[in-house]
């Protein structure tokens, strides 16, 4: 049994951000499987989708703060500076973080741990939305 | 044909470590896929799953020093500290390594090559029994 | 519907090389598949696989430019040393940008959004040739 749908997130600003009830709301089928796969797959090049602390928004906080400090606008030595200085970290951010997750389904539902939530990391500062391929196969 | 089962580890200190026999040895079924995938998924946001050097344990501890390096505590713009110094460090290295992999069956056995083996990575200095869910998927 | 198949690639210099076509030429049966999922997986502990962008190979040099500063050579606290002051930090980035690649497939085609290439990412000096299983299934 297969299913792929291509879901359009609303825009966001540049953070990472808890989207798993978004989502899943574009995938009531889900429950319809006993067992399976879900694959999300994001199909932008700096955007990423992670999975992380469902609850505190401070993680999701501190990780923007990390993140810029880690992979640093304006640096010397990047080349690829013509679509503003966001452009080149959030390419790399987006590497870093990837652009697919693999979740396991289970008894019509993700196997996901207690704390764990989907997260749409924006790296732009005017990204836009952004569209997700979600494919689910099982029985 | 489908194969789902929840793998829990022995708990081990913060640091990486090698676990592909501990996993396999709960998967005999493996070697009844001619072809197919494996997905291991850990039900955690503060550990995670990597492929990397099956040998020499020197890269482990290695790894143990740059994560530690790159992923500080105790960052004076840190937000999320109610949990422990290595709380928020440990989110950071568990979406930077990734919660789950994906590796190819042949002729029942891992596709891994000569010198892949799975480690966990545990980012928390006391974490206690990490919860894996392997699914398998082939025929 | 499940085809594997292993396909070594050119050897490459250190850096981040665009192999999608190189790939996709080894894979003409993708074009039977309605729907599906594609695995690229990568058989080595010093090198990986990502998506980005497609088009301006400044993007790519700026990936080496910022792993090289990012995983450092020669750190004093470095003990896996003797294969190289490239072997540890190949390892590392290895890690930090995965093994696999797991790639939608809609109407015989990935389903990679405009800008979205493969990349081999070959972290030694003189790497040789990266061997990758590609695990396509679907229907």
């Amino acid at each position: 049994m297969w299913l792929q749908r291509e879901i359009c997130l609303q825009p966001r600003p540049r953070g990472f951000h808890l989207v798993t009830d978004e989502l899943l709301r574009e995938l009531p089928e889900l429950r319809d499987f006993r067992v399976g796969m879900m694959n999300l797959f994001i199909r932008h090049t700096s955007a990423a989708l992670t999975l992380n602390e469902n609850a505190d928004p401070t993680v999701r906080q501190d990780f923007e703060g990390w993140f810029d400090r880690a992979v640093r606008e304006d640096e010397p030595y990047y080349r690829h500076q013509d679509e503003g200085a966001d452009d080149l970290p959030a390419h790399l951010k987006s590497s870093l973080l990837g652009a697919s997750l693999n979740i396991p389904i289970r008894n019509g539902r993700l196997a996901l741990g207690t704390w764990q939530g989907i997260w749409l990391c924006e790296h732009r500062n005017h990204g836009g939305s952004r569209c997700i391929v979600a494919t689910l196969q099982g029985e």
